[in-house]
């Protein structure tokens, strides 16, 4: 056994292209799936490509959907007023996990970023403004990321959702919550002061 | 979207199954799923069923193995004269890849646990004590984990084969080599002293 049997070997880099996931992780996952029942095994596999093909695209915001409209879109107790708008899924459920956001989504699949050649044809900006267009939005959150993409995107939409009449909001910065001040970087910090509420 | 949606929580729920993952991480790399390409989902799949269905074990030395004999009871290479005795396919992978040793192994899939109510009939000792018989095996090393059930199955094996005229010898336990003293447990410490060697 110079090195392992051929078929760890393959799960094992398929392990890998998870992201996060590296070598040793990734063996260990795989000699982990030897010990599962075949059952439950082919329950992950199916669950795999499941995932990959039953998923697909919200026709209205833009999230991931298991069918048609998604969940949020489909919930008649939202508040259809507010659109909050992020980059991906991620944020979306990173959103909902913090619960208390009773609105709406509009997922961008990206941020504008002249390095990696997106622009804002790239992301579904388009879709964003058809949306406004029905009068009923009145504000529209900006929760892209807190990077510079994700910056650049924010200040872009705004100009463009501005002169419709409706507001538009960003997402405060500042410390985290149960963070350390020691270990917060200047930037934060220095939001997190001008952004400072009276008690 | 109250949680998430269907597909994405049952295939993080497979990925939970898998040693040492998380609920946060499970979701993590079920979203890193449907950042990979179709094909590269169908891979993963299939190998997933292939660890399960095209994986057996060794008739001679009960390690995993692709395909009848495993690699190491095949290779003429190896010393025919020294067997390795561990408890899972595991501590085989450990031992190989700490390079050096070209004898062969013996899995014994566990170790005697009454606790777990397992017996000596539920490990593979009856095959061992089988190719021992053919006199060409000239030392059993006994590097069952330093637990006190593997410690119980090396002193176990140790008094069936000691008798055989057969050279029986136990891993070292010591300081792990990259280890700090200031967190080496007290009975690693002591096994370490006395383990000592001439310098």
């Amino acid at each position: 056994m110079a090195e392992y049997i051929e078929q760890i070997e393959k799960l094992s880099d398929c392990f890998r292209r998870i992201d996060g996931v590296g070598r040793k992780s990734a063996l260990r996952m795989a000699f982990s799936v030897l010990d599962m029942s075949e059952e439950d095994v082919r329950e992950f596999a199916d669950a795999l490509i499941s995932v990959k093909t039953d998923i697909g695209y919200c026709p209205v915001c833009r999230n991931i959907s298991g069918e048609g409209l998604c969940s949020v879109c489909r919930d008649p107790e939202r508040d259809h007023s507010q659109i909050c708008v992020v980059e991906d899924f991620r944020a979306v459920a990173a959103v909902e996990r913090a619960k208390g956001y009773r609105g709406l989504y509009h997922v961008l699949h990206g941020a504008i970023s002249p390095m990696k050649g997106v622009g804002p044809d790239d992301l579904t900006i388009k879709d964003l403004l058809t949306r406004l267009g029905d009068g009923k939005v009145e504000e529209v959150i900006l929760a892209t990321n807190p990077t510079v993409e994700g910056e650049t995107t924010a200040m872009y939409l705004s100009r463009l959702i501005s002169p419709l009449g409706i507001k538009t909001s960003r997402i405060a910065n500042g410390v985290p919550v149960g963070g350390d001040l020691e270990y917060t970087d200047e930037l934060t910090m220095r939001r997190a002061l001008e952004g400072r509420y009276d008690l």
